[in-house]
C-alpha cells in the first residue's frame, strides 16, 4: 500500500519539470532539512525547484546546505506540482486552498499521525521518526545519489526530531538510515555543534535567572522555575528563548514533574514536563491548555504568585493520588 | 585477520567452563556495559562467570541489568580464562601479572588505539566507537541470542562512549549496531534518562553559582567560569561534581575558548575547552598541564584572582595570534 503510494509520488515528481515545496510555519529542523534535502535532490534531476516557508529560518539551521534558496514569497506563477513537507494540513503552511491554482497536483509527505490527508497523493507514515526518514526513502526511489549536501539536510531533520536518537519515536530503521547518511561523508560533529551547541548569551542569562528562581517542592518531586516579565525585559529576550530551560528542572534527580512559568504581558504561560508516570496533559487540560502526557502547557490569567500557588497545590494533589 | 582472532577468542570462550571478566578503574559506561553484556552472554552459554572491577559503579549506571553481579574482590580461585574488557593495559585494572596464575589464558578485548596487546589473544579494533561494538560482535559470534538485558548493557556502552552518537568516533556501523540492539526491545528512552538525565541537586546548584560567576571576555571569544572554595563547601559538593559544567561556557555563541577555574584546597584547578581551532593543550602545557587540542587542564598554585588574570592574559594573547 505505502509502496504503491510511494511509487506514484516518485512517478509524478519524475514527470514534473517544475516543483514547489512547502513546509510549515515556525519551522524546525525536520521540515527545513527535509525540504532542502528533497529540493536539492529534485534539482539534481534537473527540475526547477521553488522552496517556500513563510517564516524566517531558525538561526541554528542557517548552516544547512542550500538554505539560501528558501523563499518567503509564494511562487509566481505556481508550478503544477506542489509538494507539502512535514505539514499536517494547509493551515500549517499559512495557505488556503484558494491561494494556488485549482488544478494543482498536491503531494503530501508527512509523518504526523494527525495528518489530514489533504493531498492527491498522501505518503503519511506515522511510524517514521521524522519526515526526513520518508524524504530519504523518496530520494532513494527517485534514484538520486545521496550527495553530502542532501545527506547533511536529512541527517539534521532526523537528528532534531529524535533529540539525537533519544525520543521514543526513534526506531532501528532511524539508526539504519542515519548510518547510511553518514556513509556519504557528512561532518556530523559539525552538525551537532550547529544544531545543539550554540547558546545565545541571552538564553544563558535566562537560564541563570531561572536557576536563581528555581524551587524544589513536594518532597523533591516537583521543580518549578519562574521567569518574570522584568527578566525578559532586562535581557531583551523573546519569550521563545525560554524554550528548553525547563529540562534543567525536569532532569533534576528525584523530580517527576517540572514547570516553567513565564510572565508574558498580563498572563502566565506555563510549560509542564514529566519523566515517568505523571500525566501533565491532565493538569494542563484542567486549566484550558493541553498537550501530551509528558509535555503540555497552559495559560493562567492571574498574577504570578497566585499562579505558582495554584499550580503547586494542583500538582501536589495529583502527585499524592499517583502514589496511592 | 581480525576475523581469525575473533574466531579464536570465541573458540576459547566456548571451551571454557569458568571465565573471569576484568574492566578498568574509574569505570565508565563502556567498560561496565560491555563487561555485563558479555558476562550475561557467557552465563547464557552455561558458563560460570566472575565479573570484577576494583572501583564502585558510577551512580548513573546502577540501573544496568546484572550490575549486582559485579565484584570488587578478585576471584578465588582464578578461572583459567581471563577476559579483559576495554583495558589498554593491566595497570588500568589495578592488576599486576603476579596477581593471577602464570598459566592463565589472557583474552584482550578493546578499542583503544593505545592498547598494549598484553593478551594471548588480542582483539583490538580502534575503528570501533566503543568496546561495546566489539562485544556485540563477539556475542554474535558466540551465537547467543541478544536478550533485552544484554542489549541494554551494550546500548549503554555505545551510548556513553559516543556521547549519544555525537562524538567523531561514531560510524555508520555504530548506528547499524544500535539499530539491531533496539530490535531486541530495549527501553532506550529509559536508558537515556538513567545515563544522562539525572542531575544531583548539588550539581545544579554548582551550575547556578558558576553562571552567576561567568565572565565573557576577549570580545566574546573567551568564557571563564569560576567556582570558589566556599561554593563547594556550602553545597557540600565534591570537586568531581563540577565535571561538565564547562560545556555551558564552551557552547555559548561566539565563544572559541572556555575555562572553568575551581578553587580546591590551596590551588586552582583549571579545565580548558575549545570549539574549532584554538589549541588549549598549548595553554595547559605552558602551565605544566596537558591534554588534547580541544580539552586540556592544568593546576595553578596562586590565589584565584591572580589565576584568572594570568589565564585571561595568556588566552587573549593566543587568540590574537590565532586570528592573525
Amino acid at each position: 500500500m505505502t509502496n504503491r503510494i510511494a511509487n506514484q509520488m516518485a512517478e509524478e515528481l519524475r514527470k514534473a519539470s517544475r516543483v514547489a515545496l512547502f513546509s510549515h510555519v515556525s519551522p524546525d529542523g525536520d521540515c527545513i532539512g527535509s525540504t532542502l534535502g528533497l529540493g536539492l535532490a529534485l534539482e539534481a534531476l534537473g527540475k526547477e525547484v521553488y522552496m517556500y516557508n513563510s517564516d524566517p529560518i531558525p538561526r541554528n539551521l542557517g548552516f544547512l546546505p542550500g538554505v539560501k534558496k528558501m523563499r518567503t514569497e509564494l511562487p509566481a506563477p505556481f508550478p503544477k506540482v506542489l509538494l507539502f513537507v512535514d505539514c499536517t494540513d494547509l493551515q500549517r503552511v499559512n495557505l488556503e486552498s484558494g491561494d494556488f491554482p485549482a488544478d494543482s497536483l498536491i503531494l503530501n509527505l508527512d509523518h504526523h499521525i494527525s495528518n489530514q490527508n489533504f493531498g492527491h497523493i498522501n505518503w503519511v507514515d506515522s511510524q517514521a521518526s521524522a519526515t526526513g526518514e520518508i524524504a530519504y526513502e523518496l530520494i532513494r526511489l527517485l534514484g538520486v545519489k545521496l550527495s553530502q549536501d542532501i545527506a547533511t539536510n536529512l541527517y539534521t531533520a532526523i537528528l532534531t526530531d529524535t533529540g539525537s536518537f533519544k525520543y521514543s519515536n526513534t526506531t532501528s530503521k532511524t539508526h539504519q538510515i542515519a548510518g547510511e547518511l553518514m556513509d556519504s561523508g557528512i561532518d556530523f560533529g559539525d552538525i551537532h555543534h550547529h544544531v545543539f551547541d550554540r547558546t545565545p548569551l541571552a538564553k544563558l542569562e535566562l537560564l541563570r535567572r531561572g536557576l536563581n528562581q528555581l524551587q524544589v517542592l513536594a518532597q523533591g518531586q516537583f521543580a518549578m522555575m519562574t521567569l518574570h516579565k522584568v527578566d525578559f525585559e532586562e535581557i531583551g529576550a523573546e519569550e521563545s528563548l525560554g524554550e528548553g530551560l525547563i529540562d534543567h528542572a525536569r532532569t533534576l534527580e528525584g523530580v517527576e514533574v517540572a514547570a516553567l512559568l513565564k510572565e508574558v504581558n498580563a498572563v502566565i504561560r506555563v510549560s509542564l514536563r514529566s519523566n515517568r508516570w505523571f500525566d501533565v496533559n491532565k493538569i494542563a487540560s484542567h486549566f484550558g491548555g493541553g498537550g501530551h502526557k509528558r509535555a503540555a502547557g497552559c495559560t493562567l490569567e492571574m498574577p504570578l504568585e497566585e499562579a505558582k500557588e495554584l499550580l503547586l497545590q494542583t500538582i501536589e494533589e495529583e502527585l499524592a493520588l499517583g502514589r496511592s
